[in-house]
């Protein structure tokens, strides 16, 4: 198994297609994601009470329909907060997708992101969708495509493949994805994309997309805000010729599962990297905890602290902050057993240890968090669960950004 | 019912003394409130699981016994993360208390704030507490020394005085607070004390005191992190002479549950104004709302944002973050019924409504948030019940103070 230079074209039997319909005003802003053969859909989606109507339609779709062959997805207008009228324009959408594509309309998934509370212009959404069919390719670079027409915020495009072997075959989980932050008037949202030609059923692509939700995007934290459309999907059309995993306690299911994965995680740390300001990667390692449910938890309240957050961007190595967010977290532990060190590719330093600070070399702890990419490991030396979370400095360039006018 | 100047030494018996015992390099730095009368005592504490122990002290007294006579309150240390030997120093500091005022041991409550993971400089503080009963008083002026001396990180001392009436005997609570941004060195603390001279039982005191930082202290988000050393106490030496409350459902009980509120409401907006970085005070009401517990979460929601926080450092109408905040609060509501306003000295303006956003003056709207307090107004129209919180906004000095070398 292993990471190789790919996206979502690289399994087999996608075809894809991207373009300006006018919604940004250079780049693309309009893609589909197409199979002939149909496609077993499975998706998780925002929790938000304000789902947008886009969501609302795909979630329905991956919900109820057996198969999907298309997802449309339209960047720079969200179609959230916009009533009877949003949802009238996700079925056009979807309408206008499928007579292109010569598909039914519970066949196509829709996304959208952007702007909220404005109205798709649908006449520019239209037009577009009626030259998709025109533009399809399979290319790395037609993947590419995609990958940056669904951007809003982001600075860069993400991408991911990983390589792995179902029953001897050789086989890929590819994906695209677009960040979390929010500008406004760009509410921008976490979308996900992952392709697959491995066969397994609806009912287990889904539980391993939720799990591996759980262990990845649900792990990051770039400002703690979730919004109206967030979504991760995956769809495989099981042209690989496996034999159909359809048991949780295969061997199949385990490696198929690892790669998807190490896909999340791999979109899931970059959309971290590309918040809003960010100037460091920081990665929260809870080890040692009586449950991963409680690691997860210890993970995710280090690395939601503004305190450690803003410390982490001024280089300090501020061990007090941590236990403070551990401290708070509503999990039983005991801080007499707790060990927590910050490292980096400059080295690793303890700086705490059974419920006291240590004395530490300054300089040194320094160097380490000079570095670009941090690590706070947090040993609970009470159990055997672990769990990993990922997040981003808060910087000056935070409050800049989302501070500005809308204008 | 009414706010007038005055204090912690308001109220009928009650000295206090302060003074510079050498943990601040000049300012005082060591405080006692005391009452030759028995003190019945109501505290609220921090959850932190690390949990200073001096609030270990201080919660097993206030829980255990029935009367105490003195607070002792050092800032510049908090006394956490010190291990057994921070254990034994507060014990070390109750009986010096106590031997000097001439009381028991289990009769003072202890109280520390500042730095965390450093002993306490225990001959400066014993030296110190040896002079307390020199500089006693009941003064405004010396409450005002009081207030000083707990500050930690604080810009301003924090002090307020309810007058009111019970049995038709004029009475006051006092009370002073310090706020609870964090700066490494200083991991500062929520602290605020009060006092009266109500005969009011153990029980409903600690019930009142319960309820209303429900409502002020824990509706309040600076930074979103609960330190270890929080706590709220109230104590009362009942000198006024009134029929003992006792009775909850009491006009007395009432009136007196109503003072307190406006104490802690009034001390915990003067912490979040003083918030690092503050440039405005932010006040979330959401009205109308199905119960009370689902109003607080909304309004603390809100507040909690860092983008709805940096939205109004930029001030900036930004109507879409506030209804994502409510969307992501895990509370069950009509979107579509949701209205939403922004207001302030300078008027008030309505941004949305039903699930969608309104045209809204966007001129008018930048007056309204150019002032220095600003309310968001959010209406659910789902029932009769509502809940305030403060906050502040998320500002460049937040990030330079937090974000500063430990030097």
């Amino acid at each position: 198994m292993r990471v190789i230079e790919g996206s979502i074209t690289t399994p087999k039997g996608f075809q894809v297609s991207s373009l300006h319909a006018g919604l940004k005003r250079v780049k693309k802003d309009l893609a589909v994601i197409y199979s002939s053969s149909i496609l077993t859909a499975a998706g998780v989606f925002t929790k938000n009470l304000l789902k947008a109507p886009p969501v609302v339609w795909s979630e329905r779709i991956v919900k109820e329909e057996q198969g999907v062959k298309a997802m449309i997805i339209n960047s720079a207008n969200a179609n959230a907060c916009t009533g009877d009228m949003g949802s009238a324009n996700v079925i056009r959408m979807a309408d206008a997708t499928a007579n292109i594509l010569g598909i039914k309309r519970e066949e196509v998934l829709v996304f959208s992101t952007g702007v909220i509370g404005v109205q798709l212009p649908m006449e520019k959404v239209l037009a577009g969708i009626e030259k998709i069919d025109a533009n399809m390719g399979s290319s790395r670079e037609d993947a590419r495509q995609v990958a940056e027409a669904i951007m809003t915020t982001d600075t860069y495009s993400k991408e991911v493949c990983i390589e792995f072997e179902i029953d001897g075959k050789v086989t890929f989980i590819g994906g695209i994805a677009k960040g979390s932050g929010m500008i406004h008037p760009n509410m921008a949202t976490m979308l996900s994309f992952l392709t697959t030609d491995v066969a397994i059923t609806k009912e287990l692509l889904q539980k391993a997309l939720i799990e591996s939700t759980e262990r990845t995007y649900n792990m990051i934290s770039v400002d703690g805000d979730t919004s109206t459309n967030d979504s991760a999907i995956i769809v495989t059309n099981g042209l690989l010729g496996n034999t159909l995993i359809n048991d949780e306690n295969s061997e199949a299911y385990r490696i198929f599962s690892k790669a998807l994965d190490m896909a999340n995680e791999a979109l899931a740390v970059a959309i971290v990297k590309d918040g809003e300001g960010a100037t460091k990667l920081i990665e929260v390692y809870v080890n040692a905890a009586d449950t991963i449910e409680n690691a997860r938890i210890l993970a995710k309240s280090v690395i939601s602290s503004n305190l450690v957050k803003t410390a982490i961007f001024g280089q300090d190595a501020n061990w007090g902050r941590i236990v403070c967010a551990l401290g708070y977290a509503e999990v039983d532990f005991d801080q007499f057993k707790i060990e927590l060190y910050f490292g980096s590719d400059a080295g690793i330093i303890k700086v705490f240890d059974k419920g006291m600070p240590l004395e530490f070399d300054e300089e040194f702890a320094l160097k380490i968090l000079q570095q670009k990419s941090i690590r706070i490991v947090i040993n609970m030396n009470n159990g055997s669960c672990e769990a990993k979370a990922w997040g981003c400095d808060l910087s000056f360039d935070y409050v800049r950004i989302n501070g500005q006018y809308r204008t």
